[in-house]
């Protein structure tokens, strides 16, 4: 309307100047919103945050304003208000149902591969076998389990053959789940391949990728996630649910204008998502908005992280209530250790942070030269061939070997878990004696067989055992199982099918702790006397925890590849569910985080960003080097003269500039020789207010002259022969962020990160030099730490 | 060194305009930094975040360039590195040591008003009747300790009598502990008074308040904030623990010349220290960090949230080494319910959160008015007397009473504890009957009578019951220590002695809580058959636990008087120790909020900085006015014009312009007429400047030029007569921030707060017009608010 308004201004006097002034005050935010689709970006573009938050605080007050008026406009004003809040609700359901349904689809899917219930086709193997009552729900004791060897009624034949067909059963299962999950994505969803975080950190950077997050992308990587899992394959759901919980996000978001219309509001309700993705991925609220603090978000006032925390709250709510792991606890590996941890071991606990940070450096750089080499080769071409092939490679590898055989979270469990009598497995074979006593005593206090499993028990009083056979077949099984995770995953992650990279981390750290723990359990079982830890373990005792060592090994490798910190003490501090363990957990954590930093310092996902060219400026990292924004702007020394919109330029011109340049947006300057900065203008605003006034006007030649200050001559100082003039003052930015030259470069970096702009006007002596754009940052960056500026590919 | 060097230019040819272009080109960084004192700030002034991140750059880059040369540098390289690491481990060992010593020391102060122990005087109560084996560690089996009457022997008088004297005993000596630590503070240390909060948030949002963090404050707080929570007023240690540990942070980081010489690197320390505090004063380091992040700093980058979270762990462990609380768990309220949660207790948990909040308006009203009275009647000129006759007031009335009779966390202990068969007091007096059986299996699981105390335990098999005459005094007690302690929490926060709010908020939410429960619980158990609750409340079971009601009372009441969130609701749940209960806690909190909101948006802390008239920039609320940075600026229309130092100005006339303006800085121009903007100078620093030239060179005199830019003339093309020319560039900052004329000024606002610039200069195509500083911004808030824009009193 008000565009209208400014275009038939050509043929009436202009208002007073002074009105105008006032009516157009909000400069940067109201620069023509009344033409569709002004203010909005084109498909990999970036936002400019500022713009984006001041539109909506106009549209905020345009709603207030009119509150008084009626009762529908008050109904407006509130469902405004709370829209932020409902809008987490539903994100924290969908988040919560989605996971939910997600873990139990992948249960059974995973045990599928072994075998089917024969009672309930629809029930996963520890469902079938629950009222054998097996605490470890093993299928030794389980009649109604049946193993496809036993539904082809091969059960007469040799056992090796059951083995035999047992396997290939396994292999061509797991191939059938990731070649659908393939196809499936390939068809339908490309998007959802991959982990996605690096994805959703670079959106919430402000990068805009359409149909990253979008209903599609959403029900496929549903699907696939599971399939992926399922087959076995060195990857979790746990990035992947990540990416679901974003994509609830969005499509909840555009239900809501205040959400759908705006770039910086949407990100604010996905910061929410991450959260509530991290949240039900592993069941820990406050280390899912943690994790959405450090690792995702780009900003994150206090407004969205209480939003956060209420939507990571909700989706753990909905997720225990649904109870896919069957125990008290919504918490995935939930433990808690009996015993406390000796200061000696602070030796072992940095030896693991040092081991997984340097693991993590090893993977970063494996996985990405690997990933390059799939971009750059032909490999690239065959995504479902090389799933297959991968598949077929894990699958048989796996299969002989106990720990690999089954799901990595219940391997991950295993491992953690302290020994008790009641845990019958090889990890826990120490054959000690248990007295009825202990045993009624603690079915006493769970109740249930199944607290066994999830909470651990008192183990104080069981004496010291040496390794017995099971457990050193185990020691070997572990070992193989580690080098084989430790490879196979370089190789997975980065597949184009849904792939999570904390379940393979948390697996191979969980793997090393284990051992690291047991060897340390036998050196103090063997060497009593040692005065390290003489003092505190007294003899007949054990007094340490292999399962401790597994939980402070897993958060090591995890802390190596992804380079988090806070958020990965909090995630493993609701893991364990004690403050007693934060510390070595706090100290794995640093040590991984030193060793790894000491061989580059972006993790895994900032090395996908730069793989994949995103415009992502880092914003936890100082700018360190001493150029000046002068050495970085454009123009550069003998460059073409920076391509500038003037007062008075026509419709002919404009037209010509648009057609023959490429660039996101023009400074407005006063005149031609005199570079006065005036304000700034972006292409896509010009080019739909010139077909606006094309399509709108027919008195609109090529000839006309634009205005697009407020101090345009009236039309009583202009000759009756002069085309009419066109003002468009209204889509110009009169208040461009402008630097000087002699700005040091660390200066504009941190401009730029703490304002989420996406260019600053460059001027010396109050004259337009240049401009500096994000991508010329990021082109910069890259020069200075030796890398490809070309890499960069978004505007 | 280089300024000299500039000096001696005078005399000789003037070096390569491009070599010094190079050498300077870090503008904000170096001007004038070897002149002593260049760069830092005068007391109650505002620093500026870019230029002291600067200078923090290009100090770090010095040390490292020189880093190959020798081995010396490369320790101090080196060092400069971990310093950070060891600063902030410093902190979180002093702050979890002294924690544990005012926990210690307050204890036996505390107990000291009731009596002695007989055996051992350095022991309080609980230790001194350790032996006697009473769980609830009552006096009442316990021959070591004597209350006054027994030791003046008084035993053989009557009850009454000896009721009387105890009575007065606890009086005198309160008020004796009350009248020592007011008189301690006004002697030593005048800034050691109140809870520190409020001013500790303005220092790190980038104030200057010289001596408030001093190792003189840092005493006086540690020895009267013992003896203020001794005299039994309505006060707690935990506010003064994050003042004392930021002192701390500040004592430390004054040894680090890296953090002694940088105000904003400074603030890193002390955000880690204010974490740190929060950790020590509860036992949450998680929930400490949230709370430094949301609640006191100012900037958080993820680096120093690492490192706080470091600091508050080496304190929460220091802390739990020492053990005051004398349990197995470092947190003061340890509880852990073992009773779900309903479905229909979130609406009286609702209820809580709304009177929470409605508490915590009311509270924040009234105290408001109450300390503005203070300070603007005569009351103020009498703290100390002021401080007698509180202490008098509140002994007076809460002797008589149990739950205020006994320090306020043991108080609050009681109330969120649950009832179990072991715990004796009157508001667990609901005569159940215990088999022997239950009994010897408790002590087989705790092995410690201690344990009753400090896990709760397992009483879902204990059997309804009807209120007891006990609780009934119980809960008659309960309201008149709620009243009691509602009314004079207002008069005592703001006395001129170390007065926390955490732990009065607390309790007053504690008693409103265990209330609300008990009433539930009558209710459920009265009308066992209501739709709401019979299906999950099975007959013979109580269902509801008044303990956590307590809790979750507590966590309203503190939320709506601090207007926490995030940290609130972790906090509280490191408390209790189980993600099961954080839905109620965080329902209360948000209803707290709302319901608070409604009545005015600021906590506790923000209307004492108010109040005080600390230059404290909200950086967590939007700006929602619609005015511009025109309407802001200064000069406004009809002033004088803007004060400016331009090129080729004489020592003389700068000389003038320092003796009779007062502002902060000038911004240079390149001449009277044409005011392009060239940058900005420092008052502080050009007076230093002036000063170091008069001093050092003696061809100076009033008519001597002073030139600001490089293009200053070249001795030959000067004839022998002017005076000798000097050069002043390297102390102009050559990039200042500027803005339009026509920025909206949520604009600006975002830029002062994100940024934490001091100035902005406002341009209009190029030409310079104002500038704003930091205060016009408050000054302009508090007139569109409605408030008087004079109270802000500091630059």
């Amino acid at each position: 309307m008000q565009y209208n308004a400014a275009l038939t201004a050509i043929t009436s006097p202009p208002p007073n100047i002074k009105t105008f002034s006032q009516s157009t005050s909000n400069s940067r935010c109201d620069h023509g919103d009344d033409i569709d689709d002004i203010g909005t970006y084109d498909d990999f573009h970036t936002i400019d945050w500022l713009r984006e938050m001041s539109r909506n605080r106009l549209r905020h007050r345009q709603i207030y304003q009119s509150t008084k008026e009626s009762c529908f406009d008050k109904t407006k004003s509130w469902h405004d208000a709370s829209s932020g809040w409902i809008l987490v609700l539903l994100i924290g359901l969908a988040a919560g149902a989605l996971a939910g349904i997600i873990d139990i689809v992948t249960k059974w899917l995973s045990d599928l591969k072994l075998g089917i219930c024969s009672s309930h086709f629809w029930f996963n193997q520890a469902s079938c076998c629950w009222n054998s009552l097996s605490p470890t729900a093993t299928a030794t004791n389980c009649s109604d389990w049946k193993t496809w060897a036993h539904i082809f009624s091969l059960s007469s034949t040799s056992p090796q053959s059951m083995y035999a067909f047992n396997y290939v059963a396994y292999i061509i299962i797991a191939i059938f789940f990731s070649t659908l999950a393939a196809v499936l994505v390939k068809m339908f969803a490309p998007y959802a391949c991959g982990s996605g975080i690096p994805e959703v950190k670079t959106i919430l950077s402000g990068f805009i990728i359409r149909g990253y997050l979008g209903k599609w992308t959403l029900l496929i990587k549903c699907v696939t996630a599971p399939l992926a899992v399922a087959s076995n394959l060195s990857l979790g759901k746990e990035g992947p649910l990540v990416h679901i919980s974003s994509c609830c996000g969005n499509v909840f978001a555009n239900l809501f204008p205040k959400y759908a219309k705006n770039e910086a509001k949407k990100r604010e309700a996905l910061s929410a998502a991450a959260a509530a993705g991290v949240s039900v991925a592993f069941g820990v609220p406050v280390g899912g908005v943690l994790f959405s603090l450090e690792e995702v978000s780009y900003y994150f006032p206090m407004k969205t992280m209480w939003r956060s925390f209420f939507a990571a709250l909700i989706a753990a709510f909905i997720l225990r209530s649904l109870n896919p792991y069957g125990s008290a606890h919504f918490v995935m590996f939930y433990v808690t250790y009996n015993r406390p941890w000796l200061l000696f071991e602070l030796i072992p606990f940095a030896l693991l942070g040092i081991l997984g940070g340097l693991y993590g450096a090893a993977f970063i750089h494996a996985n990405l030269a690997w990933c390059r080499f799939r971009k750059t080769s032909r490999l690239g071409k065959y995504p479902i061939i090389e799933v297959m092939f991968v598949t077929l490679i894990t699958t048989a590898g796996s299969y002989p070997n106990p720990y690999t055989k089954i799901d990595a979270s219940t391997m991950i469990f295993q491992l953690v878990s302290e020994c008790s009598p009641y845990v019958r497995n090889n990890l826990c074979d120490y054959s000690i004696e248990v007295s009825f006593d202990m045993l009624s005593m603690y079915l006493k206090m769970c109740g249930q067989i199944t607290c066994f499993l999830a909470q651990g028990v008192n183990v104080t009083n069981i004496h010291t055992a040496p390794v017995g056979v099971g457990l050193q077949t185990a020691l070997s099984q572990l070992s193989i199982a580690f080098i084989f995770k430790c490879i196979i995953t370089v190789f997975t992650f980065g597949l184009k099918i849904p792939t999570g990279l904390f379940i393979p981390s948390l697996g191979v750290g969980a793997l090393m702790g284990r051992m690291v723990g047991i060897g340390v359990e036998q050196l103090v079982n063997r060497y009593p006397h040692c005065p390290l830890w003489e003092s505190s373990c007294h003899s007949g005792h054990t007094c340490i925890t292999p399962g401790l060592y597994a939980m402070v090994g897993a958060a090591a490798t995890l802390g190596g590849v992804t380079r988090m910190t806070v958020s990965l003490v909090v995630v493993m501090f609701e893991l364990t569910g004690g403050l007693q363990y934060i510390v070595p957990l706090m100290l794995a954590a640093m040590c991984s985080k030193w060793a790894g930093d000491a061989f580059g310092r972006e993790g895994i996902y900032d090395g996908h960003i730069k793989l994949n060219g995103y415009p992502f400026l880092e914003n936890k990292e100082e700018f360190t080097y001493t150029t000046l924004a002068d050495d970085v702007m454009r123009p550069r020394r003998g460059d073409a003269p920076l391509t500038v919109v003037t007062q008075e330029m026509t419709i002919g011109e404009l037209d010509n500039l648009v057609k023959t340049t490429k660039f996101n947006g023009f400074p407005v300057v006063s005149s031609r020789d005199d570079k006065r900065l005036v304000g700034y203008l972006y292409r896509r605003d010009l080019i739909l207010a010139l077909d606006n006034a094309w399509t709108n006007n027919q008195n609109v030649n090529r000839d006309c002259k634009v205005f697009f200050t407020l101090n345009a001559p009236t039309l009583s100082g202009m000759s009756k022969h002069d085309p009419t003039p066109i003002r468009l003052f209204n889509i110009v930015d009169l208040s461009p962020i402008t630097i000087t030259d002699h700005t040091p470069m660390e200066i504009v970096v941190e401009i730029f990160s703490k304002l989420g702009i996406r260019q600053a006007l460059v001027t010396h002596n109050g004259t337009l030099l240049g401009i500096i754009t994000k991508k010329d940052i990021l082109r910069h960056i890259a020069e200075l730490s030796g890398e490809d500026p070309d890499h960069i590919m978004f505007d």
